[in-house]
């Protein structure tokens, strides 16, 4: 393991964290607030530890996958932890569990909160927790990678790997430098839309910065107590287009750019993914016509919480917790779904459900045929041994991970529901489950080792669980090999 | 698809099924009780239409794997529907579609039951309600195979292949029928162990030879409305211990019996599903030691139902729905867990997740020396791709019919609870689930539907999965390729 080029990389985070809190910084200065002041003082930290690291570039460059995934994860605790560090310094959030909790579930782009009341917190506070969503949403590392002038790449593909959520790493281009500015630009355009659009609709300006930024990042954090049941049906609207939007591979958009319309609107992955959500929102709309006085408002309803949850975003313009039984089991199933490879959203990916059905199906057909050959296919090319091992190797972890937190949470003697939909809103970066984490609930009412359980969870779901497990494996830290 | 040979076939399903109504027959006899009439009138049906099948042998003998597996699956239909038809037709049971759950309950020895007041039933319908789950446990093919001189032997192994539990089969000795041979002279054996104790501790012999039936198959179905918990404590530690016994791998008592005492202690899987039960019953019985006056009394408890759990019998001492949730949630996992392959118990079966973890042990290691070739053992033999592969398919494919029966069982509107621990229960062929299938409730208040979608559950369980899906795929009806 090469310590040295690993805290040199973790310099380099700091130093993009420090720029990210100009930011807040901004935002107290406009609106007058004092709290802006542990903003500073922590983009000082930063910025002084961030220089110290990578003040002289280590002469052993030698980075392998697993410099890769520990750097990746240990990017995003070091991350977290500091941005902890205003919330926490300010007293807005006394605990530090819970300043903890609530950046991890904001750079996850999760959206839980452990604040009974949010409007009490300050602007600056308000913004910082929603633009680590925007922030993790595609990912620091892809940020870093697509400004910064790093190394000779050599490690990019390593990292990159790590920290892109799917089976396989789609890089647009050749280059991963590339890639990464590609996606940002995409990720930035799309974003400035949306915002554009609230503005049109008649949000309040700094309304439509946060909504825009957990949007984007399908995270989920709101300004208000109600999550967005506030705002009007046409802002609704508005977040529902644009969350389903960004839960798209972002393969797509890059598609439609090069102008290659034909291939964009024939992605595999995106179709099921639509196609999930039209029929998970009419199945729903009909199950719950009765709670609303119009089909057309039972239609919105069931389309904002059915596109809130595929994507793993988490607002909520009702609490769907009341709603009837198939709804409720509809909606925690889409939990596990999550959206597609390649976009900002979580939970296992539409492109893995996809591999797992063809994987039965071609299981079926071999004990029908046992001499047949069949190819698996996924977009029309062939799926590499290697993709379909890895994707069933995350499955098990996936449901290890799940089966061992559920035991954990249970310690809280909390009821059944509460414990596998609380562990499946973290794990797969939603934000609400249901009852006793529903809607319009907090998290606060849990155990500090529960907290760290979920953060675990929000970690391990955001980075798709290897880097996680490497981290705490021995054999990682093992020398040679 | 050779229909001809699969009507000979299920001909003798049928003759067989004739000979296993003479118990409740001479169980009427003995209590002078009227309703044997039904099971005289039913083995006489059963009689009549076998021989009718049977009387001329198809010319054409070709049997493939397809014809195994729907076989099979039609067998354990169709000897469900004749084995209902005393139920339904005496009227103890009025609904059909109760009859046929009860049924089917008992063959796939799941043990969950629609009848509010068992101790209504006369003495020849429990002890065929019993019997039922003694014939399911090892498998009634198999039996067929162990007695019958059918054909050349060519199917044998798809047969078996089709009705065993497990990764893969294990052939005990080379030829399949001298395998079903030795399986049911132990299987016969350990019951006959098991009532002499029981006779011995002083329980009646009606409720021994149920009891044991209900032991032995792993089913679960009592006699008394309590289910066990009225039994002594003596025998009660004599059921935990011979519940255990049976959710053990049966090559592990052949082993013993051909004095190969170090390869039997040396069998992997048996030793994590003792270990996975040690460590379940200590800890369940830490966390409820405060619900009972002794910790000796917790320990008897929690291993109680850590045994029916986890052997997917079903049986209960108490109300563990009441217990904290720390316990429940153990015992929800080892729903999923289940016994050991080759044993009568259900479940993914402990050879399965042991796949499991070696897998993603391998996907870890794999990820941090990419180059590093890792062979997956288990019982110190390679792990051939395709035992992988299978294990694989049948995750997923698991996974995918647990959650669209959540979603048919959601149609109820109960709790999420009870959906979830419904379908563990049916799915791994268990019986009690938790909230309105806890211990002390029955499965009468679901709707007609609801119980069709777990018959469907309890034999896709007890078959895993594949002979049904393959019975409902339209691939295998078609003709040549």
């Amino acid at each position: 393991m090469n310590i040295a080029i690993i805290i040199y990389f973790l310099g380099w985070i700091l130093n993009v964290e420090a720029v990210l809190m100009l930011l807040p910084c901004v935002t107290a200065l406009i609106y007058g607030e004092k709290s802006g002041i542990y903003f500073i003082v922590t983009l000082a930290a930063c910025g002084i530890l961030g220089i110290l690291a990578t003040f002289r570039k280590p002469k052993n460059t030698v980075f392998y996958a697993k410099e890769g995934f520990v750097c990746v994860a240990l990017s995003w605790i070091i991350l977290s932890i500091f941005g902890a560090l205003p919330f926490y310094l300010s007293g807005e959030i006394p605990l530090f569990e819970d300043a903890l909790f609530e950046v991890i579930s904001g750079f996850t782009t999760t959206g839980s909160s452990i604040l009974p009341d949010v409007e009490a917190l300050s602007h600056c506070m308000l913004i910082w927790r929603s633009f680590t969503h925007w922030v993790g949403g595609m990912g620091v590392i892809v940020f870093m990678l697509a400004v910064l002038p790093l190394a000779g790449g050599g490690y990019n593909m390593h990292i990159m790997r790590a920290e892109s959520p799917g089976p396989s790493v789609g890089k647009l281009v050749p280059k991963v430098r590339q890639t990464a500015k590609i996606l940002y630009l995409l990720y930035f355009g799309i974003t400035v839309i949306q915002m554009l659009l609230l503005l049109i609709s008649g949000m309040p300006l700094f309304d439509t910065l946060c909504i825009s930024f957990g949007t984007a990042g399908t995270g989920g954090f709101g300004i208000l107590n109600d999550s967005t049941a506030s705002y009007t049906y046409l802002q609704q609207a508005i977040i529902t287009v644009f969350m389903i939007l960004f839960g798209v591979n972002f393969n797509v958009y890059y598609l439609l750019w090069i102008r290659k319309p034909k291939d964009a609107f024939g992605c595999e992955e995106a179709r099921v993914y639509l196609g999930i959500i039209l029929v998970s929102t009419i199945v729903i709309a009909l199950n719950i016509r009765h709670m609303f006085p119009s089909l057309m408002l039972a239609f919105h309803h069931a389309a904002f919480q059915v596109g809130t949850i595929i994507t793993t975003t988490g607002f909520a313009t009702t609490d769907f917790d009341l709603w009837p039984e198939l709804s409720k089991t509809i909606l925690v199933l889409l939990m596990f779904c999550g959206a597609c490879a390649g976009s900002t959203g979580g939970g296992m990916k539409v492109s893995r459900i996809i591999i797992a059905f063809k994987q039965v199906k071609k299981e079926l057909g071999n004990l029908v045929h046992p001499k047949s050959v069949k190819i698996l296919r996924l977009e029309g090319k062939k799926l590499e041994h290697n993709v379909v091992r890895s994707a069933n190797g995350y499955f098990l972890a996936y449901a290890i991970i799940f089966a061992a937190s559920v035991i954990l949470i249970s310690l809280n003697n909390f009821d059944f529901t509460t414990n596998v939909t609380a562990v499946a809103a973290t794990f797969n970066n939603i934000g609400p489950g249901l009852a006793k984490v529903g809607p319009t609930c907090n998290w606060s009412q849990f155990s500090a080792f529960s907290k760290y359980v979920f953060m675990f969870d929000m970690l391990a779901g955001r980075l798709e669980i290897f880097p996680m497990l490497l981290l705490f494996s021995p054999g990682t830290w093992k020398k040679g090999f």
